[in-house]
């Protein structure tokens, strides 16, 4: 097992190279898979060469794909013959003990196996070949255990080996020099068309699956072999793992990859990730796409909500977290449950891989004591689950069997589960034959026998024979009660938890993605494909490497159909006054000039003016102070007055992983001081738009407070979906986008954007 | 062991009522517990009568007591002597199973037990006595299992019974008349002068506790006996439990009763709690003071964060759960640990218990993964914990067991443990003797033997020769290793986890107890016992049923030293002019009446007049506007403008459980939109009040935004502290209050309440 943690492959040997040269053309390498759960949409058709075919993806309009490529990974994971380079089986060399857990893997997938080492002519009785030429056939995997895999790629390639691993440390899980020597590990792997696992991963793919379990099954994909471990582990619990892939350092094969790959995979129930990085946003969220087209739940960790997170997984595999509120955001957008335990990873992937479509989101709490059902109809209902009253026939059919004085309202306390007789049994199943009920949640936090055996029996006999959800807590600390370990575990039909939080966390994940997945309409489908005829009006407004004057920054967003208030640039002071008069009194007179900022501050905005000798005045303020402080002015704006509404912000801020993302906000306080900001990442659609707004903790405001009338919303997620649109169409032209305020006026009225920041690439 | 779980003495069976009469003198009853561990002040000094001595019982300035009696439990827990009432042994009867419990528990504490019951002669081979006169002596204990232990608790007394248990159901948990059948048994109780446990209790008191486990214990209090098993069960993990009260109804001894006892018993290392509802909230707070004074931990789960819990919890034991933002706030204050689910109950109490004193707060995170050293930090950081990063000279000590390339900054990632031979041992000493490093946590997710058993058995060794604390954390979720169950439960010096979470819950609030408790000074020690000469002032202005003008509750803010605006009631245009001259131009003028509210909807504001015939403008305006709207004015207000300054708000709303409470928050949008608003529950002092506005997420207000200077906290903490003494002086005749807003000014400037609303009772 020590093959399974970090390093220990390189902390005690540096294996023989091999030699060897050759080449092949990509094209024969990717085959396809074809989905085969409805799914919709280029991206649902599945297959596409992961490189060769480039040319041939669609895009949308900032240049990135719309649909990933799938690896046909059958071979990789299920191949029929492998070979192992730096194959030994000398006593106390490490690379001996993974080529014998090798040998006994391939005898269990029933795979030909061929030790490489020009060192030996045997290995562990199995003729071993000095080179990769000297391979007798085409294999379909090559296992590394060599210090340097960047020689051995090309001998592979021309081998035609379809897949390998490199298990090798010391890449850019080390700094600057290993990283460079990744990336030129990786331009190997991608000119000779193989695809390549690692390097810095492990045996994890390769280790004992249980195949006597049946069902749906978890999928893993790990950057770290030892995160995965008790999610491999819950096979001992019963709960079936179908593959394990341990992704390291991603020079190739990433998590997106396998993702897809499981997404389509018939005895896939979810896909249980540990993610400490991503290697490319878009492709994650083509995976995430393709997954939630599948309605295949998928359960992440991610690391990196502080730096000291981020910073230690940089030093782990290399890998950068992004920054985790945009993460976070697309994950949300994309269905993806992230979870920050293990423990929670465990019991929400096996619950979501296994529990049939809810036919209701209520949920039915049944406990041996008020106790516990109090406890925990007080923490489902904070975290959002819903019980619902059982109407008053159901409570009189249950009353039958559990005394009057008893509340059986929901939660439903039986004071007892009743051991003697067949009354346990009917208060189980008359419950779940509640149309309202969706979810029957039985906590029994103490284990006390015989009740608690024969409560689990009938728990699970009642399971076997609905489709509903039944889950169970048990609550014992110890564990190795018969009720627990043979009873609850021993049946696939009831999910069982230790801890009510877990439980409440997987039962909330579950109702979420049959709600999201039913729903879900991917944005890849209407993503924008062409320009809009508002891009050649905008990049004759773009200043390349400037910021431009608040002018130009609302012509920009005039040329994208947002709102700005009635404004003339004049440079005289009669000029003003014209303006004025043309704008309509009360005006707003601001300094404009490219670079200016912190207008208020200077004392640069003039606000409520009412007549002209106030204009013709203002002028001449404004641009004494320009002068004084020595800030050049293209002019000064005349500005219609906008007094009314609720003040947002809305912007564009690029992102290392997604490219530029789209932040809607509250205006004033709120954003300054609590950065009460909802961040968006493209591709997304009105739905998402509209959810961002909801994301807000301010939301009220939009509603109307203070008797006021509620905001026009429509009006602001138009603005939020023009804006996207305009940060798709100027990727790489325009660096940043700040509105700030956008005035959304009372519903009907509209959103004007009163001041604008835009930064030119 | 059906005796543990509710009901089930009254679903089944209806015992023998037992007769007879007599009386005694309360003041034999009580005895006195001697604190030990430092405690101070008069709570500190602990033992007074339960009810006798109440009248000499010191009390604060608003009526209520400023310490709790300690009612000496040694001889309920220990008794020489037990009653069982309607003892029964024919079989079948659920009766003859407690009795068969309590004949057994007798016989292991060494307590002789005298069965009670009019129909039996023996009862198990013991004499039976007909009625409680006829008890051969005085005994400390009678446990009551009738239906209704009222005519008993009289005939108890008489025979100078000290304390009875009732199981009996059927009292306030059902509602209006079983709660007026409860008050009765609670008023025979008071007379009668024993001390009851219940009713809708049970024998969880009783159970068989492990005697073979030293060290500090858990001593448990629980309003539910299922919801108490599973920290009961911790002892089959090797967690000594030292006690366990079942409170039930608590018609007479009460959670804060067994609290205060538990903290000064020299075995109790930590109280574990489950509570619904709290009987009275001053009992309670002089609980969590007394356990706080003696430095001993207090971890809690409450229900009623939500509606639907708050609602079961009263049906199932009668108890009201108070508003859960006031109970949060009153546990912060008193250093109460609050806890949402059972699993963290026993993970927080089982640390805290055991755990000494921390030598410094630093965190280090050992791992054998740097996957799982980065994902722990990650939360760890996240959750408030600090990881020190280890100076290059305990970095280059650990680099010479730790390859090079691996990270020791903190985390620790050694790549994988050393098993052969010493070095791993030399490791966790290594980090150990660092004096930066309080805590040191090893989180194994996977268990790979034979690595996991070496790592497991070197944690235990280093932890029993160090007295910092050591935490594991055993990530398999089969949980029935060897490491897991023999080498680490087998340490009481090694905390061990099942999840990252609970691991990093515990470890917080270990640091966090041990800061409070280091800084704690008892509020209650500088609680006002006499009025202040405010107080006749303030009398002078209330008027019973009525709600204050703004004038009228300006002048109550004046007598307590708050601060207002200078005005002037005025009830003539002419007199408005003079007292805008007096008060200084620019001024805000209002109409001033009983009854009056939204005064600005209304239009019956006038801001920023700065002439004489502006103000006699003003005055017409509003008492037309007065007069249309037809509310009565007592005139109109001519005040002081204030115009910078950060807008707050501070108000005494009445609570349920504690009487009086003050909240602070901040003012505008911030408290209309979010309630960022924090609660003080009295008795508090300048720290807490400091700590109230820590809580506040727009506190950053306070420190200046937009380049404005920072605000006068100091005068904010003043008015809150002011306002507290006013709650506390004016209880029961000032119903309501609310500062909105009270403008604090810049550093040194202090707080104006701008406006204010007063409502009498």
């Amino acid at each position: 097992m020590l093959g399974s943690t970090h390093g220990t492959l390189t902390t005690h040997s540096r294996p023989a190279r091999v030699v060897a040269c050759g080449e092949q053309p990509p094209h024969t390498v990717h085959g396809t898979t074809a989905p085969h759960r409805g799914g919709d949409g280029p991206n649902g058709q599945g297959s596409h060469d992961g490189r060769g075919a480039d040319e041939a993806v669609e895009r949308d309009v900032s240049g990135r794909p719309l649909y990933a490529p799938v690896p046909d990974l059958d071979r990789f994971f299920r191949p029929e013959s492998v070979a192992v380079i730096g194959a030994s089986d000398s006593e106390g060399r490490p690379n001996t003990g993974i080529t014998r857990q090798l040998i006994a893997w391939a005898e269990r997938v029933g795979a030909r196996l061929h030790p490489v080492n020009p060192g030996r002519t045997r290995v562990f009785e199995l003729p071993c070949h000095a080179t990769v030429a000297d391979l007798p056939e085409t294999v379909d995997l090559a296992v590394l255990l060599v210090s340097d895999p960047l020689p051995v790629i090309e001998q592979l390639a021309a081998a035609k080996v379809k897949f390998a691993v490199a298990f090798a440390s010391g890449f850019a899980e080390t700094g600057e020099e290993g990283a460079a020597a990744q990336a030129r590990l990786a331009e190997a792997v991608a000119r000779s068309g193989l695809r390549l696992l690692g390097p810095n991963t492990n045996l994890n793919a390769f280790e004992k699956f249980r195949d006597d379990l049946d069902g749906p099954a978890i999928a893993l994909i790990t950057q770290s072999g030892h995160q995965g471990r008790p999610v491999f582990t819950l096979q001992e619990l019963g709960i079936r793992l179908s593959h394990w892939a341990p992704t390291g350092n991603e020079a190739d094969l990433e998590t997106a990859d396998f993702l897809s790959y499981f997404a389509t995979r018939p005895e896939v129930g979810a896909v249980a990730a540990y993610v400490e990085g991503l290697k490319d946003g878009r492709s994650f969220l083509l995976a995430a796409d393709r997954a939630a087209r599948h309605q295949v739940p998928v359960v992440a960790v991610k690391v990196g909500r502080t730096e000291t997170g981020a910073r230690t997984a940089a030093s782990h595999t290399g890998k950068l977290t992004g920054a985790d509120e945009v993460v976070d955001a697309a994950m949300r957008q994309f269905g993806v449950i992230r979870v920050d335990g293990l423990d929670e990873l465990q019991d929400t992937a096996a619950l979501l891989a296994r529990a049939r479509k809810p036919t209701a989101e209520g949920v039915a709490v049944y406990s041996i004591s008020g106790g516990t059902g109090a406890h925990f109809a007080d923490l489902a209902t904070a975290a959002g689950l819903r019980l619902p009253t059982l109407d008053t026939t159901k409570q009189a059919e249950l009353h039958q069997w559990i005394p009057d004085y008893l509340s059986v309202a929901n939660p439903i306390d039986n004071g007892g589960h009743p051991v003697g007789d067949w009354r346990g049994r009917k208060i189980i199943d008359a419950i779940l034959a509640d149309p309202a009920v969706g979810v029957l949640i039985c906590p029994i936090t103490g284990p006390f026998p015989p009740m608690s055996d024969k409560l689990a029996q009938d728990l699970v006999d009642a399971a076997e024979q609905t489709d509903k959800l039944v889950c169970v807590v048990w609550g014992s600390p110890v564990g190795t009660e018969d009720a627990y370990r043979s009873t609850l575990l021993g049946s696939s039909r009831v999910a069982t938890f230790r801890t009510f939080g877990n439980c409440i966390t997987a039962v909330r994940a579950y109702l979420d993605h049959h709600r999201f997945t039913a729903g879900y309409r991917s944005p890849f489908d209407d993503a924008p494909r062409v320009p809009s005829p508002s891009v050649r009006k905008a990049q004759a407004l773009l200043r390349p490497g400037q910021q431009l004057s608040e002018h130009a920054a609302k012509q920009l967003l005039r040329a994208y159909g947002i709102r700005v208030p009635r404004e003339q640039l004049v440079t005289s002071a009669a000029a003003a006054v014209r303006a004025a008069s043309l704008v309509g009194y009360p005006v707003v007179m601001k300094a404009s000039g490219a670079q200016l900022a912190h207008k208020t501050e200077l004392g640069l905005v003039k606000v409520g003016l009412t007549s002209a000798s106030q204009v013709r005045d203002a002028y001449r303020e404004l641009t004494d102070i320009a002068r004084y402080e020595d800030v050049p002015l293209d002019g000064v704006l005349v500005c219609q007055m906008i007094e009314r509404g609720v003040e947002m912000v809305v912007g564009v801020t690029p992102d290392r992983l997604f490219g530029p993302t789209v932040t809607v906000g509250l205006g004033g306080v709120l954003v300054e001081v609590l950065r009460d900001v909802a961040v968006g990442v493209p591709p997304f659609g009105e739905d998402q738009a509209r959810a961002m707004l909801a994301e807000l903790r301010g939301r009220a405001l939009l509603e109307g407070v203070r008797g006021g009338p509620p905001a026009d919303v429509d009006a602001l997620v138009e603005v939020v979906l023009r804006v996207q649109r305009m940060a798709l169409e100027l990727d790489g032209a325009l660096a940043e986008l700040d509105i700030n305020p956008l005035v959304v006026l009372e519903r009907g009225q509209g959103a004007v954007a009163l001041d604008a920041l835009a930064v030119c690439h």
